[in-house]
Order: structure tokens, then C-alpha cells, then sequence
């Protein structure tokens, strides 16, 4: 049996997982987005047709699944489940509860993959862990059996979980990519190069997979070196909330080290 | 010519070097530290004896690698170079100018490896960016020799470069780690596990191999998904300072991303 398929959303995310999709026997017949170039390009990649307006979204597909931003989900979700009473409708989002289709929708669930996801490189969604959730235990059939088309790394989770994972999501991805980000500005002011860089980078990411990143912390925080932490934060004297940043870090990382056990 | 080597300090750094190091055609003959132990235990691995005093640090060493905690290697430079006077004295510190051996030493340098260094964990040397500097161009001769025996990667790098270098550093790697422990801590709390984080940290830190960290960022900040943000914010109420840490990143990359023209 062919299910048929259709994208609300052609954001980062939803190109990813419908590229992903396309390789299995799921069939995207449709993909909405309100901006024409995103609905467009996405729909082009996956062979289906685009609309731009939730209203123009067929209803005979059996899933849709659901990429917003997660205020326009919150407002939207009414008009994009009306009319589909058989369908499963799932959102992506690491912070929005299952029960926001709870009223509405008759079948329902969650499909969130924890991974940073960008239009221009292609993730490998395999390797990607996805943390499923559903209305009732035959829906929940149904989005595994969606999810492990997409990836080897399944696993149910509840909403409230999932609200964590999102939150330790954005502190290991979001908050350590802008630090890289900083970096590069300011090595970028100073005629250096980013990429010499990347070993450490690299190095720092690959140590916590046999490491506690606890035990793994090295740095003048952790050795609470006073005169290059003053002298580091100085640095920052133009950049207010770079300096900012410097001080309330190597502070936590000072204050967590004390309430560890002495070695 | 056998070049012997002494290194003064036992610490992180000075193990991975000192083992890479035994590797190559320089002899280490001395392990200084002040803890027993650590002298003790890198001496043994790199068959060298071992001292726990300055005062009984062998004087007939053609380098000298000093390797300490920047505020006790600038307390005890003149009692370090003390009666070396054909030596040539190295520190490794990313913050410390060269200028710290001026006056008290003839020959001297620096030999900075912008890697993070745990004793648990061995260190593939040779990739691992090394920046150099010495009083001459002479000296400069020997510290690139003793560099590229250890390095593929080595470059000359004035100390006022080396100072925004060693700040980059720490921001990628100990800022960056720490954001790994505060997330392994909450994740902790509430029983879920770390490992599920591994794809995408990696993913984070591959990405940048390829896109400018400006243009890869990625989450609710850079969406300026504000109900996310104050849900997560709040999520945090038991932590003030990861709290505080959460807002002040979010702020940042909110307004990064204003200043960028718009796409």
C-alpha cells in the first residue's frame, strides 16, 4: 500500500526529512509552504505539486506532516487539520506538545529528529535520532513505521521528555554553533583564520563520546586562571555581549567545578 | 645531534607533547612537576627521571619546555631560566606573551598547540596546529624543527595574535564542552541520557567544515520563536545560572542575526 504524503512546511527541516523520504515508498504528492520560492523548490526535488495557501492543501492524502514554526502551527492548527478526519497528521516540533492536535484531530503524533538541519548540506537521515509519539497505540504503529523507513535510531518519548531533549538540543547545537560564530567574527577582525580552528573543534566533539564532558573540561575556567580570564574578557571591551558571554561561562564552568568532589 | 629535553610541568599538555615527543629523534631526560605524582607518572612513560623541586632541575639540557599554570610560569621565570644560559626556553601558553623570558633568558621561545589535551585520552599530534615564536631567527630555526618533528601543522604567530587564537580556543573548545556538561547535566535530571546527543553534536561541529557558523546557525533564537524561548527559559527556573546562560545566548544570536543584511 502506497501512502501518500503531504509537506505544511518546506523549511530546513522538512527538506531534509522529504528528501529522505522520496527514497523510500512513501509517496509526497504535495507540498505547502506560504512562500512560493520554498513550496516551489522543495516540490520540484520531491516530484509533487505546491500550493501556497492552506486552504488549496489536498485532503485525500493519508499523512501530513507538519514543519511550521511553532507559533504558526499553534495558530494554524484548526485550519490545517479541518477536513481531514482519517488522515495522520504529525508535527516536527521538539517543543510542542502532542496535545496541541488534541480537539482537533482524530489521529495524531509526533515525529521529531534531533539533528541541525540546513537547506544547502544533506544529512544522512539514518544515523538521525528520531523521537516518536502518537494518539493511540494503532497511530503509534503507523509513525514507527514512518520513522524507521527514515532512521535507524527510533524511539518513542514522551512530550514532556521531548521538551528537555529539545532544550539540551539547543544548548549542544544552537548556543555552540553561535560560540563558533563569535569566534569567527572576532579572529575574522583580527586578520585570522576560522579554520585552523576546525582540529579543535573537532577534537572537543569526538572527546565527549568516550569522556563525560564533566571530565572533560580543560581551559583557564576550570584551572581558575585569574590573570588570563581577566585579560581574555578585556579582549572583548568593544563586543559588550561577547564580553558578557566570556564572563558567565567561565564563571558557571568555575562554579560547577566547585561543587564537584575534590579529585 | 640528540637534542635533550626537559620538560618542566606535567600537566595535560605537557603528557600529550611529551609522548609524541618520545617519539621523534629528541631525548627527554627530566620531568619537573611539584605533584609527585604527575612528574612521577610522566617521567615513567616517556623514560625520563623525574624531580619535584625547581632547584633540582638538571641544567645541561639543550631545551627546556615549561608547561605550567600561566600565574606560577610568571611568579617563577627567573628561578626556570636560572643557570641555562645556552638553553632554549619554550612556554606553550596560549595568553602568555614571549616577552615573559625577556631579560632573564638568552634563547627563547613559544610553542603553542591549539588542541585540547586530556591524559586519558591520546592525541594524534600531528594534526594538531602549532604556532611558534622565538627571540631570533636563529632560535626561531630550532623551535620550527622541534615543531614539525611533533606537527604537520605549524605556523609563526606573533603573541598578540596568539592571544585572539588562545580566546577562539576557548570558546569553540571549553565554552563549548561546557554547554556538552550543562546539557548532560539537566538531560541527568531528568532521566534521560546524553548519548542521544553524539549525531548531533558531531553534526554541529562538521558543519562548519563547510558553512560559516553564521550562515549554519539553526533553533529558536535564530527564528526568533519567542514562545519556544520563554518556555525554555523557564524550563531552567531550578538553575539560575544556565538560566542565565539560555537568555544571554538566545539575546546574542537574536541580534547577530539582526545585523546581518536580509537574505
Amino acid at each position: 500500500m502506497v501512502n501518500y504524503v503531504i509537506f505544511i512546511g518546506a523549511g530546513n527541516l522538512a527538506t531534509n526529512m522529504a528528501k529522505a523520504l522520496k527514497k523510500t515508498n512513501y509517496r509526497i504528492i504535495q507540498v505547502f509552504s506560504r512562500t512560493r520560492e520554498s513550496a516551489s523548490t522543495l516540490a520540484k526535488m520531491v516530484d509533487a505539486d505546491y500550493v501556497t495557501e492552506l486552504a488549496e492543501v489536498r485532503k485525500d492524502a493519508s499523512i501530513y506532516i507538519v514543519s511550521l514554526k511553532d507559533s504558526v502551527l499553534t495558530d494554524k492548527v484548526a485550519e490545517i487539520v479541518n477536513g481531514k478526519p482519517d488522515a495522520l497528521i504529525l508535527h516536527t516540533a521538539g517543543s510542542i506538545s502532542i496535545s496541541v492536535f488534541e480537539g482537533y484531530a482524530a489521529h495524531y503524533g509526533v515525529f521529531y529528529p534531533m539533528q541541525t538541519f540546513s537547506k544547502m548540506k544533506e544529512i544522512d537521515f539514518k544515523s538521525v535520532p528520531c523521537y516518536i509519539e502518537a494518539s493511540s497505540a494503532k497511530d503509534l504503529i503507523k509513525v514507527k513505521q514512518l520513522a524507521e523507513a527514515l532512521s535507524d535510531h527510533v524511539e518513542e518519548c514522551s512530550s514532556e521528555q521531548r521538551k528537555y531533549l529539545h532544550l539540551a538540543a539547543v544548548f549542544v547545537c544552537n548556543f555552540t554553533n553561535h560560540l563558533y560564530d563569535v569566534a569567527d567574527c572576532f579572529l575574522h577582525e583580527h586578520q585570522l583564520s576560522f579554520n585552523g580552528l576546525l582540529p579543535l573543534i573537532d577534537e572537543t566533539a569526538r572527546k565527549v563520546h568516550e569522556i563525560k564532558p564533566g571530565e572533560a573540561q580543560t581551559g583557564p575556567a576550570i584551572r581558575f586562571d585569574e590573570n588570563v580570564i581577566h585579560m581574555q574578557s578585556a579582549l572583548l571591551h568593544g563586543h559588550p555581549v561577547w564580553q558578557d558571554i566570556y564572563n558567565l561561562l567561565s564563571k558557571s564552568i568555575h562554579e560547577n567545578n566547585k561543587k564537584l568532589p575534590n579529585p
